[in-house]
């Protein structure tokens, strides 16, 4: 495959992580998380979110966020979510099903719920014939590249918090929003209240593997069974662990949120004000959304992957990721700038 | 840790195998399974299984039982299988949870079910009080070490299919049992009438992945509906379809079951005759069965690992692996030689 | 309790359907839909709704839709509905915990969905990220009174039937529709193609019973098992059937629509004049929407109960019923007068 | 249809329930259980279980035992139950489906668990390979017709408590217990710590009406979301619910129990002399279990309906019921006795 900017997973292993791997090869190891590998990892995850965090490994993204909503509701509790959340439209029902519960989708603007949308849909509690909201889950940043601010954490959480809600991030990419925020992880999720997290690392520069972070701790005695259940249980769990291990290592993660959120930002840069092309704002993540001529995505594709967001608009997400290079952006702003409007 | 017989998911990844994924972390890939490397391993499997076999790769073992019980059959309906089945006993009642299907746990002799149990089982057809039983789960080679006769596999299939059942083997090690029986794969599952196998890769060196096999056609459609659903859609497939491209490549995945299986052989022979040692029979895939005293766990299990299958009869599991050396079991079997009765 | 405009589910039972329960009550009949009552009532079904149609009895509404969605829908599949619908917004999210599907409620007007509200909604076919759309689920009456037009109908069925969507009615009140629109049951349902029609008894003046008739005869095979499995199989089902006779019989079912609809009308009549009432529009079916001062509503609320149907607006939704008198308006109007702004 | 001893839900309803119902039938009443004749009935059943008892009136008996396990248990914990037990083998995988949880069913003798079989079972605490067993569910009376002696539910709910775990009757003929035990339904579950109990009225002279007794208040909180989301809130409560005041009104539920077991007592001193039939024991509830030869199945249900229990024994199944009269069981004895051998 050409390079592009489809997504962050279409990006291989960083080479630390996959040196991680290959040292983690070596004679036996207890199978199902009871390893040296994942108690390394764990304790990186407690130096990160706090020493009370409770780390649970999961195979991908979808996997931490049903599992995370598991422990969080019962099946006739309901989710707050944006409308254009990964749980809402990306995991094929996911949620529903696992969870059993019911999502409610809110109006979202670049990607953010309000609190004003919120206290909208708060409603008939008590109400036997109303799926009772229980959790609120937030996107950070949002499925848009947008990052919440902490002023704006801080009111939907305490908002959340006031009506007795749990509070859930995803978090496929949290490390890019720490680094836009300056903030640690702890910061941005333990300091606030946070209950869950789901922590990414696919679309970080590992080969797989997420993690639930559950910093409730009411929350994390019975998800040891919740995973199992779930077939979430990693067998050679200490191949995933290794990569986490790496990833935190040295402050890897911020290397990467950093590059990546730096070529998004250039690209950004070489775009805005390129004839045709209608850059939506200022990278706060790794992404840039662009809308251009629908005539130019085909030849665009075929030197440079890259989805159609909005199909009828035309708005075009292009993704950065661990192993962009200016020369990727760089020949693709050459071919943006041949196409004819 | 030191090293053992607990499991063949203890056991890292062979090397083939790791340098197949370092080959593969190259440039970008498209994801969720349209990257070349699927593309070769899906071919793989098609020499192996036939060339209608569809393929479809999960995280691990319960995911590819469970998503297969979810194609093959519907909530009201039963699975039939063994009362030792990893489905029944092993997997935290994910099989329930995620079709929806009651298991029916049938009798079974060294592992093995009976015509005769089934016979006895199949009752109450058409009564809407009876969830309606509509697959028949295998397990190839079974949890006790024992591998199906090629005859005792087309009895079982014929009574299945004269009952308009679904056959599903549960095949996390069938790369033994196609060893140990001097079958082909296809001769083994396509050749038979299977409708779905799981097959496994994690125990066999692999670093982890598991792929769902089906031969029956109209059960495949929408299968990727049902992986994704059930979370076990991985992102960067590229890196477990190299993984399984390595495994059947140049025939490394029978030189595997091979040595596994002339470890346990090994390990059997050396076992035997000792004092205080009952072995359970031949082995037929890569497990000894072997009943000593209790006593003699604790100070065995400090320089190798293993698991107490029956906590009541101190009946114990040795399994070996890709990577096990005679001289693992050598040090084993002079361990064994120095406790007392 | 006085009487009042909360619900048609608030009155009791007709005198001739209780009748029918008294003359059913005698000597044995074989438990689960086997006895000759079902028998009968079937056949006013068929008369109704075509002789191809299968019918089972089930206790509420929401188990009418459940078990109707579980027949019509796969987990990884999704039903469009209206943002308004019951399903969506009073079931508790029994509708995703029982199917496993997803609901994606679309923008309603009136209670009615668009053709052009589902076009835009109709995305991402083929895409296993995305719950797959597989039903249309219309109201019929709406949740807001009104009645699709036969055209409407057709159109939106039409369009259904042209993206291979099944169609579900949930028809509570479907007898209100049949009435006001001037035509038989099955012309508004199996002759327009649908699928699945939820049918009312108890907001009718059956003491509790529904029907879930099935028209298109692939779904009905299994159906028993789903209806088993959903716990609604009932046993002693002669006092369902019963009742569902005689509401068929000698066109009970037709004059108990007119009446709540007359009463309605009436009541509309009487209303919409005064002062400080807006009254939402001409009755279509047995439900006249109003929005009165705040302040009204304790004081009315003491003498005849209602709901109020939007907590913002104070819109308020008045019910008739097979029982409803002209003197239940008369008093309530009065009441109404005596208000003051 | 002929009578017979099909089953107690083969008669009709009681005539002093079903005036309850005619008496019920006026004007207006809430729906939903806030009407009166719910705040009565609940009233009679604390009278029963202690002032302490939650209340929540279900549709069936299926649904009773459902519900109750949704509310008992989590998807990932496991039930233990009888082999024969009605959850088991009746309700079409509804408890697996509804609660997640997967069942163990464990050998019975006559249809009673042991404190030996249950030990046995009790296995594997803390592993989360494994369902972790949260409930204990006892049939009482057995689907046998044997009844568990105070002392034997003593053992069991001792032992149950021992282990942490819930205890559930499914007590859908816990009437007919208590009479035969001589003890009140408190002393037969809430004074022995059961937790939830489903009490059968469909059974006992009901048209139709089961009802939750939730005994330990932790469980009941939640409980009204439960049994709305599995589609068992009733709209006209007040007709189920003015069916148990009349069923525990002035005795009524015990003349029920009384008459249905003389009768199985007639029924079963009548028989237990016949050549070529064998009787299983006194019965200890409202049925007799009877082997006769397999000829005779036949010109026996031309006249009195009833049920072969075990197809490979042609044990038979004859129940009692509120209406059987001694004429029934004269009739069907004469009968036996010209069947020739």
């Amino acid at each position: 495959m050409k390079r592009g900017f489809g997504s962050d997973n279409h990006a291989g292993v960083h080479p630390r992580i996959l040196q991680s791997i290959l040292d983690a090869n070596t004679e036996h190891a207890p199978a199902y998380g009871t390893d040296e590998w994942t108690e390394r990892a764990v304790g990186e995850f407690k130096n990160q979110f706090g020493k009370d965090a409770h780390v649970f490994f999961v195979f991908n993204g979808t996997a931490a966020n049903v599992t995370a909503l598991r422990a969080m509701a019962r099946p006739w509790q309901s989710v707050f979510c944006s409308d254009v959340a990964h749980i809402n439209v990306d995991e094929c029902g996911s949620p529903e099903f696992l969870s059993g519960c019911k999502l409610l989708p809110l109006p979202s603007h670049n990607g953010k719920l309000s609190v004003e949308e919120l206290e909208k849909a708060f409603i008939r509690r008590g109400d036997q014939h109303f799926s009772q909201t229980q959790v609120l889950s937030l996107t950070q940043p949002t499925e848009l590249g947008t990052t919440y601010s902490l002023d704006e954490l801080k009111a939907l959480i305490a908002w959340a918090k006031s009506k007795k809600l749990l509070v859930h991030i995803d978090g496929a990419r949290l490390s890019n929003a720490a680094l836009y925020l300056k903030k640690t992880l702890k910061e941005i999720t333990t300091d606030l209240g946070v209950d869950v997290v789901s922590f990414g690392g696919t679309k970080n520069g590992l080969m797989m593997g997420e993690a639930v972070v559950i910093l409730n701790k009411d929350l994390a005695q019975d998800f040891k069974y919740i995973r199992k259940q779930s077939a979430q249980l990693p067998s050679k769990t200490r191949f995933i662990a290794c990569q986490f291990e790496a990833y935190f290592k040295d402050g890897l993660w911020q290397q990467i949120a950093e590059h990546s959120h730096q070529m998004a930002l250039y690209l950004y840069e070489q775009c805005k004000g390129l004839a045709g092309v209608t850059v939506r704002e200022v990278p706060q993540s790794n992404a840039v959304f662009a809308t251009i001529p629908s005539h130019w995505v085909k030849p665009l594709r075929e030197h440079y992957f890259f989805y159609v967001w909005d199909e009828n608009t035309f708005e075009c997400r292009w993704m950065t990721s661990w192993d962009t290079q200016k020369s990727d952006i760089d020949g693709f702003v050459a071919l943006l700038k041949e196409q004819r409007l």
